[in-house]
């Protein structure tokens, strides 16, 4: 009860078998971390929570599936501050980040007062685009719940695309070192 | 102006190489259509429209990326609707129809008063799961504002899998002509 | 079964006596207008239409209330757009309406693929200020789903309290004309 | 900037002279409490706090007045919680207590980023209903965002109406200890 679909649903690949692959280290850290310390996550960063509220019910009985993209925003956002680059920062430099593509898996149901931790991961930085990986569990049993990703580039308010690379050189330089730091694990 | 990251984005694909071969015809069709017959597709099925939502507005002035889930599931219902397979119905034998996935492709903008035609493709049926395809153009222009896919197994109402081929096969039936007219372009 | 609350929170009033005096015959011509020409009130304007979403129900199996102020805003500026005062009119002019207060008072739930009419009255309006009514009424039944009411200011883009009476004299007369209209009931 | 309407706006009053007195002393009380013992109001009840979310703003660069009722909804639940009546344990007796009416004075606008604490209030319960009222302030500045009340009655989950007076003597008890501990300042 709770299980969507069957077991091909509950590994945890993305969409295909080379996601699989790529996605199972980043899956394996984050069981890890739900176990670890309270709060934090390997690298010393907090771990986003969010309590499912009830205005986020359908009529299954269960949390719709399109809040889920508020939470990956919610985490996303949080990730981004703890990285020095809160929406202020970039608000101040003009530049907006809009999604170019969503992804969601649902693994098993979230429901109303239930607590869920969301894992935000930066997968791919180039200085043009970015890739963020979500992992999300249930605080309470750890249980996978949802596995997704969000693409986005970088935009002036006028909507030009920006290369951080060239013009934003210390933003460039902020997603590099934390993308290292995640590499190395410190 | 208005467009969402670079000219890799704006092709049809929706995830990998495989998708953009599988997608492009669907896409060439759903263009057709938008110039065809006011408010039906090829096969006589109204298209469903909605109007952008002030509150469907964020801060960047566009719709915020997470409506689109619904609508692609506005879409999807009337589209069940149309095949004989409404909400009502399928509650009636005590089936539910939860997302296993959803994927989004966002290709341009929507701003507050559009109004967006969503075409909706039942990709694939197999008696146990279905894929919904979805293109979201302007109504206006026919521009093309997102391609999205989702996918669903059936339950019953106490979340056991059920097979439609199996146990339900009059909405089976329902499934397989519609998959045979779409197919054919009756 | 689902009435909300008992006799007394059935009657037209919205919050106490004096209010259900000048709402009795604006429901009155409401309850008249639903049973009248399709899809236009007495004024002939176009009477606002939703069909609720599923994306809007709660686990309460209704329609979660807040939704609710979703419809008003929908119904008041599809109203404002039939009074030439669309969004767009007044974004040129450099001006928004900000909510100064809600209120609502829920008679009967609504279901997930119900479509409700929404009509809406110009009650007061000033020159500075302007309060709308609403009436939310099931289409196929015509019960009486819901009575609100909205307050509004007129802002400059940089928040500035804004005159129409004095400098927007255009939208002033658009507003005048529609306020008379409505009274002498043409 | 920033505030919404005129000096009459900003008074504590919810709607009429009579509420403004009954409004006053509890507005007081609320605006002690924000500068009081952090995280806890004058009865030792944690204060409800809600970070503004990226996803509630809309095109006008602020939070979207419908999303101040799934605050109170958020603060309402969480206070019940407090009171040992939890969602889940009105649901285990097959109580609900749908909203029969809800009413929101808008203040001054909430911006993405800023936390906002709720104050909620049981204003009157009498075993057959409920008022609750509500203040939002921002939490850096004490500034006042918002005042409401929403009104609820007790039904049994197929719609009939519950005295708690009369039928769950237990439930009763505990709205009437916490109603007399508020009343005493304790």
């Amino acid at each position: 009860r709770g299980e969507r679909g069957g077991d091909r649903e509950r590994s945890g690949r993305v969409k295909d078998g080379k996601k699989t692959e790529q996605a199972a280290p980043f899956l394996a850290a984050a069981a890890a971390v739900a176990g670890g310390r309270k709060g934090e996550n390997a690298m010393g960063r907090r771990i986003y929570e969010h309590r499912a509220q009830y205005y986020e019910t359908d009529q299954m009985g269960i949390i719709h599936h399109a809040n889920y993209l508020h939470w990956f925003e919610e985490a996303r956002i949080d990730l981004m501050d703890q990285m020095g680059m809160g929406y202020d920062v970039m608000e101040k430099q003009g530049i907006i980040s809009p999604v170019l593509s969503v992804h969601c898996e649902y693994k098993s149901m979230v429901r109303f007062g239930e607590t869920v931790q969301i894992l935000v991961h930066l997968k791919e930085y180039n200085g043009i685009r970015m890739t963020m990986e979500y992992t999300v569990l249930d605080k309470e049993s750890g249980q996978l719940r949802c596995v997704g990703e969000s693409r986005h580039c970088f935009l002036t308010r006028d909507g030009k695309p920006v290369s951080l690379k060239r013009n934003y050189i210390e933003m460039d330089r902020a997603f590099r070192e934390y993308t290292q730091q995640e590499e190395s694990g410190t």
